[in-house]
């Protein structure tokens, strides 16, 4: 019985990588840096998406992705804040998004006209680690709401990410959450993890986040 | 393909709510109160049981089954507050406990001894909704960090919950979060919902919840 589970899964998940590579593949034809943001459920991924939308849907052309289990709340949310498409995958139950998901949703992108593209995962510490999607690279986001020991508890996510994401450090005054700590706990599962601390009310450490943006717009571009 | 691994999951689901059934029959033979606490990562479950531990511990006789993807740290948090066993179950991966690792951990406890029995499960909001442990009821944590909408976007969790037990209450001040527009949220998934409102840090609503468990052991006890 456990057998035959690990042999089907591994079968769905190799599926899933070689449709994650085509996706990989598509993107970088079109030079579209693509960043896939995973979480707890409200880590705020969709607060720090709405003011990047706003503050740099000018100057780039971003297009996201959502993934949800149930609604499309995220995306609705997001389109308020731009011109360019967001993207509702209902999962449907299923506690991440995959590959032919994506592929799916960016049969509806102009790729061409995108510099940018966000997949917003499932809310969730778990599953969403196993899962490529053809990004360029996973972002973690880490509510200082949350314990210092996230990156501990959940390793594998901390490894899959190339940067992390610090949100709401304007409630660090009222939270017993020791940010240095907690980057040091992160770094003991991944060393080479960058890290941004930003607030989407306080709008601290945003003009970092979004220069960070611009150069891997720039870098993409470059190619 | 995708039939294929629905059926096996089907056999593993229908395996998993056998072995809850005979954990159900256990734990109602030894009048054991049992409450399956689910929520998304870092919503403050391993600090109301803390605070539960060391406040209602000499009184009632309460054990503890952790379960982590990776860490034994809640286990070992808790550890601090009892006498009583805590026993820490580690999925090794996998986002949720099944009622295979509950009876295996039962086998630790002495249930003659025990009133009440808190199994604290892997912090996740989608996949814990899908597997029955044999617990007398779900209670699911709802921090107000977290967005209002948590019900509405992963309605299984709030479905297959009998209680809602707001957390950290005393960031409500700091916080964009109507707790009344919460509960209403709440309500239109599952309107049988019963909430507390809680702090740890401000220690607010502990004693209403303290009150319920006395009166759940009670009832169990009068069987």
């Amino acid at each position: 019985m456990a057998v035959r589970t690990i042999e089907v899964r591994e079968r769905v998940m190799a599926r899933n990588d070689e449709l994650a590579t085509a996706v990989r593949h598509r993107l970088a034809q079109h030079r579209v840096a693509t960043f896939n943001l995973v979480s707890s459920p409200g880590s705020g991924k969709t607060a720090l998406l709405e003011h990047t939308l706003e503050d740099l849907g000018q100057e780039l052309r971003i297009a996201v992705v959502t993934g949800d289990v149930q609604t499309q709340n995220d995306a609705d949310r997001l389109a308020a804040y731009t011109e360019h498409l967001v993207q509702a995958v209902v999962t449907g139950g299923a506690c991440h998004l995959d590959a032919r998901q994506v592929q799916a949703a960016l049969d509806a992108v102009d790729l061409e006209s995108t510099d940018l593209l966000f997949i917003e995962n499932v809310g969730n510490l778990v599953c969403p680690a196993n899962w490529d999607l053809g990004e360029t690279a996973k972002i973690v986001l880490f509510s200082v709401t949350e314990g210092e020991d996230k990156p501990a508890k959940y390793p594998k996510m901390f490894q899959q990410s190339r940067y992390a994401v610090f949100t709401k450090i304007d409630l660090l005054p009222y939270v017993p959450f020791d940010i240095t700590r907690a980057e040091t706990i992160a770094r003991d599962v991944h060393g080479a993890l960058t890290f941004f601390r930003t607030s989407a009310r306080s709008r601290e450490g945003l003009e970092e986040w979004y220069t960070f943006l611009r150069d891997q717009v720039g870098d993409t571009r470059a190619l």
